[in-house]
């Protein structure tokens, strides 16, 4: 006897709905679930041309407050001193990182850069414990609140930007949140601690997510467009990936905050506080769309990456 | 009045001592600690010259027994009848993966190849949940058993892999296992469900592990030497990241089985049941190097790559 012959009719008839993909769900979000990135707030870097003569712009979003405020500060100074034209690309290691800044470590930086002490790697995120739950809700979480993370306490997204959180012992109603190192993100080099780098030093991730580096390297913001033209460098032979000879390294025609830059199209995050962001999220973690047999149930932060879009 | 007076002197002796980084726990593992991988077990896929007229060779270590050993059947079919000499790298998507094969979908199979079924995702790992506690031990997992996972019930590394494990709810002494996701990993491109793929056409992960292809997708090895060569390649520009002309394509000169190649230098990974790794995998996820100041407390199990040397 067959023993499926009990299955109710409705629910055959159920099982054919069609369900979206992530990439379907974020072409379906409403024109007001779309957050404008000022252009202020961008970071414009040139390089020089590759070998085709095709020009190579690279498009960082910087991190808005309450993270890395110090030293993101202190990158448009050094933007206002137009500081990174004539440097370069010096460092592409495998699965890591692409660096990028002054080579010879001898080019005098401008004034008015601050030091920022190492307690700022975690700030206070600006919410407690009950908002997190109440407001911001499980809603911007996938179902079951499979967002779990094997790197922090506790992660989120908040106001575009992936963050672990950690509830303070002494009131738990608080937290201190950071930045996380998820792909594309751009941080700060420094030297040993307690030096937390100027700003001077970039660098961003071109491969699995180093998140061993959170709270112990400062996070300034994200290359939103462009990221091909350092992922696809040629890796450096030298120790760490950093090139041996000056040849292999990419100049830096200049580095600019966007609202100095002409022409520049209009970017857009979806906003991690919309539903569509939630449903975009909940399908991250349990892809249910017609190529795939077994959804995880469950995905990390990293693979759960806020959309972006490129106007006119 | 000073709060830290009484410290004891002890404890300011203590602190300084050296600690070691993951790269330098490897350096140190003794040589018995290194497994020799066999070269009937590897796949060496020589690409076209690159402009500046370098070789560019990829070296990839075929999946064990027993994981996907039909579609690992299948590859070693396809190498014998040099079925890829003169097709192609065809797909680049940023953090996503390269693909190659033959583009036009057309080129005849081999005899010989079998359709391996869904099933096959996940197989008997050979171990039971007793030998997993007692025999592989927490020794195999960093302190306080912190290779956690948001994808998997249980993570592990077997004979240096990365595996997902899930108990049987009819038999809890048993799992269920299958090969994760990490980068560099090489798995098997497939058309829609139930179809499997033969295995003629691959893929590597070249960003940010895509744990939700688990289980979903067959993976039938890892790339150990010359990643590089796919992972610096320029993105495609056209859907999904294929290129779109004949010209961006990467021409394969030849796929064989290592046996079949002379003058192969010896490769070995260090053994994941040894004391060496074990410690490795403690210090990814508890860094304690000189550079940090926070370590993570945990590590996803794409953050502990397992170590592969190259000899002469």
């Amino acid at each position: 006897m067959n023993k499926f012959a009990l299955l109710p009719l409705a629910l055959i008839a159920a099982s054919p709905v069609p369900v979206l993909s992530p990439s379907e769900i974020v072409a379906a979000a409403k024109s007001e679930e779309w957050v404008a990135i000022a252009p202020s707030n961008l970071l414009v870097m040139d390089l020089a041309a590759d070998r085709d003569a095709k020009p190579r712009r690279v498009v960082i979003q910087l991190m808005p407050a309450p993270f890395s405020q110090g030293w993101v500060g202190n990158i448009r100074t050094l933007a206002a001193a137009q500081w990174w034209d004539g440097t370069s690309v010096n460092r592409v290691q495998d699965n890591y990182v692409v660096q990028w800044g002054d080579v010879t470590e001898k080019k005098a930086l401008p004034d008015g850069l601050v030091t920022v002490p190492q307690l700022e790697y975690e700030v206070d995120p600006g919410f407690d414990a009950r908002k997190l739950r109440e407001e911001l809700g499980v809603a911007q979480l996938p179902e079951g609140g499979s967002v779990r993370d094997v790197f922090a306490p506790k992660v989120a997204f908040q106001s575009g930007w992936p963050i672990g959180l950690e509830n303070l012992s002494y009131d738990v109603r608080k937290f201190r949140g950071w930045p996380v190192h998820c792909y594309g993100m751009v941080g700060v080099g420094r030297n040993m601690p307690p030096n937390t780098g100027t700003g001077a030093e970039l660098y961003t991730v071109i491969g699995h997510a180093p998140r061993h580096l959170d709270r112990n390297i400062a996070l300034v913001g994200r290359v939103i467009a462009g990221i091909e033209h350092l992922s696809s460098l040629p890796r450096g032979t030298g120790d760490l990936g950093f090139y041996k000879t000056a040849e292999e390294r990419v100049p830096i025609l200049s580095v600019r905050v966007g609202d100095k830059v002409s022409g520049l199209p209009r970017y857009e995050y979806l906003s991690t506080e919309s539903a569509s962001f939630a449903a975009y999220a909940d399908a991250r973690a349990n892809r249910r769309d017609a190529f795939f047999i077994k959804p995880a149930g469950g995905a990390d932060i990293c693979n759960i990456p806020v959309p972006v879009s490129v106007g006119k």
